[in-house]
């Protein structure tokens, strides 16, 4: 008890992904994960408040990527440009690790709770690149226009990435859909 | 108990809103919303499965149109067209009652649970736009493209329209916005 175990948190990340996938979310228990990691359950509530912020503590390390993705986008950039080099940023991050990203999607795919979890972290993701777009000086509506869609398209770029095994690139599928909605948008029809 | 009660539904839902931007929505109960109406506890489950429902229960109805304004666009629209329709049908029918629209918005606004489900509901109408999309021919990613974009821009829309009192042209700030996305898309400037 109380002794510096060599990288727990790391450790009960990993025992708690494994059963999540083996035995579902929300058959697990924290006794379990803990005696997986060879830790006791008090070490686990040392790093994590519950079982579901295991699937979510790297969200306030992706918001700040994304907000100083935002901030140091160069002065000539445009508002969609900042938010889009925000999102670029995030799949790149996201790709360094495809097995944890896919394994971590098959989880929260199959957990209603979790799923509505994972809609408001992005919602919260846009919230914080809008904010940072209006720290630069881009007015309203055009900041949160500018996050929302690229948050939108993020979304679609990770479901295709998390689908396919075999695709390693989410960062080009994020780049390639930013180019595309460029070409659906009507020049001038009427919506 | 059974009888026939002249718009009951109506009564409960008014009586609902009602209460719950008085004195919050989780401190309201069923039994209050069936008070206020003048019926019973068992009328207002025979029209709503619970007190939150009641807030959402135009959401099957709404999707409904979605998906239908998706299917009537003209064979010659584009994807981004389609959905574009899709969602300007939406914002015609919202801003048809911007009072009730407002008073929902703040009560749902104040509650987390309801600002998830919210999520929850916004994410659906995509994914029913993305579908009624691939039913019109449009291949993926493009459906989802489209779909998630126009309903990021309605997002931002919505947020604007509810925020000022004094606006009553949703469908008009949709449209703009739509327009304005175009103008903040770069031209091909990498992401």
């Amino acid at each position: 008890m109380g002794r510096w175990e060599p990288d727990a948190r790391g450790r009960l990340a990993k025992a708690a992904m494994a059963l999540y996938a083996e035995q579902g979310f929300e058959r697990t228990t924290v006794a379990e994960i803990a005696a997986r990691a060879g830790l006791t359950e008090r070490t686990f509530f040392r790093h994590f408040a519950d079982k579901r912020e295991v699937l979510f503590s790297g969200m306030d390390m992706m918001r700040d990527l994304l907000v100083r993705a935002v901030a140091d986008a160069p002065a000539s950039a445009t508002a969609m440009d900042a938010a889009g080099a925000a999102l670029a940023a995030a799949s790149s991050v996201i790709q360094e690790n495809p097995e944890r990203a896919r394994l971590r999607d098959a989880i929260v795919s199959g957990n209603a709770e979790l799923r509505e979890r994972e809609l408001i972290k992005l919602a919260a993701f846009a919230t914080a690149v809008a904010g940072a777009l209006r720290d630069r000086g881009v007015p309203e509506p055009a900041a949160s226009l500018a996050a929302e869609t690229a948050v939108a398209v993020f979304k679609v770029a990770f479901a295709r990435w998390v689908s396919d095994p075999g695709q390693r690139d989410l960062l080009g599928i994020f780049r390639d859909l930013m180019g595309e909605l460029r070409g659906v948008l009507p020049d001038d029809a009427p919506v």
